[in-house]
């Protein structure tokens, strides 16, 4: 089963340490989110620090949100420094499509950095596969390919999983393709919801365990929808929300979320 | 009527996209508050990329709070490009009394960036000004000069509108003036409610309307201001009081608005 | 008494100004706890304008949790043009044990400023002594001295009050040691809560009188502890957390606290 259940209790015995190099808007949700999960968060992004950080680090998070060339240089650096280390690394590349600096940005990381899970919307993806498709700023847009096509050009090109997040998500390491129908409308209308899940992402791949990392990411896209779905039942409005959503991530166990499931292979 | 009651409807249906370049403090809860609301907000303050975010925005949002040279380098890179393009800037000076960076800094945007709306309280709007005032740090002093006169002054000056926020908040083109006396007393106590009013005056300008700036931004401060009443209802504590203003935010129509008004033109 | 309970209302009556060089997880939220709790918070962190942010400041409070080299000359700035003025300096070295580029840092800080407090866990306060202790990334670890030891160490190495926070919180100045018992162990759950305590304890050193540093420190360290608990005895989730500790760092009165005090003098 592509869902791991151990994954979440796994992840509050063993605390993983996830480095986010991340964005000024979303630095206190996603921190507060890992902890809330049960991971803990490093949030430092100087380049002056990053080896040092990916030492103790379990996973590593890069998040282009708020770039700048110095977070930029943090980042390359502590990509080098997890491949080297075998610490595996996520990239989240924020409204990559908004700007041509987004775009050479996450080219030159893709080109630097073994990235393991590209976590992104489908307007970002398809800037990364150099597709066309309408973006809105940093949101997603409309556009002719299908999603799956988009996801899977993505992840045979860079060699990694991609978890493209929608109203539907799409989870592939270029081989096998898994849709999960798990989420609530609300949870675009919180600042970070995309970026934070990329954390989240960091710590379901920071645990030790035998499972892939198709199956790692599809979990905790999975849990991460369950939980919205916990929370939007409490409520649709976004403060009281966001609320909701910190306190479920620390409440929810496997058995909350086995029977909301909605996972399934894509069959060719 | 000086209130549009069609500008919040229409912010839920054109999702304004308005750029902050802004603070430390308030990215994630101007975020927050214009998603909230209905609006989609761009946070990116790196100068490599400005030119390209004004080309998708309605608006820009130029705030000074954790001010440093690179961030100023793109405030005005942002503030000349939307000037090119025809989109609107808002410019919230916050604590400019408070250094002489500051001081200078507003100086070279105001010469630099023809600025369409300045949201200030009666302290950092008096040092623009340049009359005395007493400020006490980044929040508003104490003086001599009638809040009208400074509100009218910095309007005429720099030929735009100003919304001098306070008990009584004060808008003016240099030729009109409004008082608006909505909003409580707890506002205050949320740090960055002067910074989102800001970005929510840029949502409030992002939207097609004939409507004029002078009116567009009384109406986004007395919405502000009753949303701020209605969560207050609910709640006088800090904390509390966030989650229910960022709720009404999401649920407020101008019915709910209109009869809670207190909007009157200041006759001379 | 060591626990000076007019302090509490003083912040209320006085709103002294803190000025926090901070990092990007916990600004938002170390500004609405001082606003919460009644002073009043400045956030500034360019070198540009440290010194005329000081001139206005009641204390300063130096984080190092997201340092990079230019809030690091802000910091020295701010704490040299404190200790000309009189005005009381709080570090707290978050992390400082999990890089070089930290340890370097803080002990700069250490060599040109003079501090008057240094608010930190124990494996942060291992580091500063130099003794050996096993640190887990930015959290604390285990180790082999007395928690006290160490604590006095520092206080006599560096000349000042150290408030060494965990399960039993350690405050000393090398001379008298206190033992706080209060708080609840939801609050390592919410990021920033050793951050906002640093802005608190700020806060306490800011009003006028008589009291030494150790009682203003072991004073603001218990009634953040008591706050802890009487918001847990509302919720242990850590979403719902935040909000009553916003809530009851507002009302919370010295009336509340007392009966809840759990402040013991080592004796020896």
């Amino acid at each position: 089963m592509i869902y791991d259940g151990l994954l979440l209790q796994k992840i509050r015995q063993e605390n993983p340490l996830v480095h986010n190099i991340t964005n000024i808007v979303v630095a206190n949700f996603s921190a507060n989110g890992l902890l809330a999960l049960g991971a803990s968060p490093i949030m430092a992004d100087s380049p002056e620090e990053m080896e040092d950080m990916v030492t103790i680090a379990s996973s590593v998070v890069l998040n282009i949100g708020t770039l700048n060339p110095t977070t930029v240089e943090a980042m390359i650096l502590a990509g080098k420094a997890a491949n080297v280390k075998g610490v595996p690394v996520v990239l989240d590349p924020v409204g990559v499509g908004a700007s041509q600096f987004r775009r050479r940005v996450v080219q030159t990381i893709l080109q630097e950095v073994n990235v393991d899970v590209i976590r992104g919307n489908i307007g970002e993806l398809a800037t990364i596969a150099d597709v066309e498709w309408q973006a809105k700023g940093v949101d997603a847009g409309v556009g002719s390919h299908s999603a799956e096509y988009i996801a899977e050009l993505v992840a045979t090109k860079h060699k990694c999983t991609v978890g493209m997040t929608g109203e539907i998500d799409i989870i592939t390491d270029g081989n096998t393709v898994y849709k999960v129908k798990n989420g609530d409308p609300v949870m675009p209308l919180i600042t970070g919801s995309g970026c934070l899940l990329s954390a989240v992402i960091g710590a379901f791949l920071g645990v030790e365990s035998a499972s892939t990392i198709l199956s790692k990411v599809t979990t905790a896209i999975a849990t991460y929808g369950v939980v919205g779905e916990l929370a939007a039942e409490k409520t649709k409005l976004p403060g009281s929300f966001v609320v909701a959503f910190m306190d479920l991530l620390h409440d929810v166990t496997a058995e909350d979320i086995k029977p909301r499931l909605q996972i399934e292979e894509v069959v060719r």
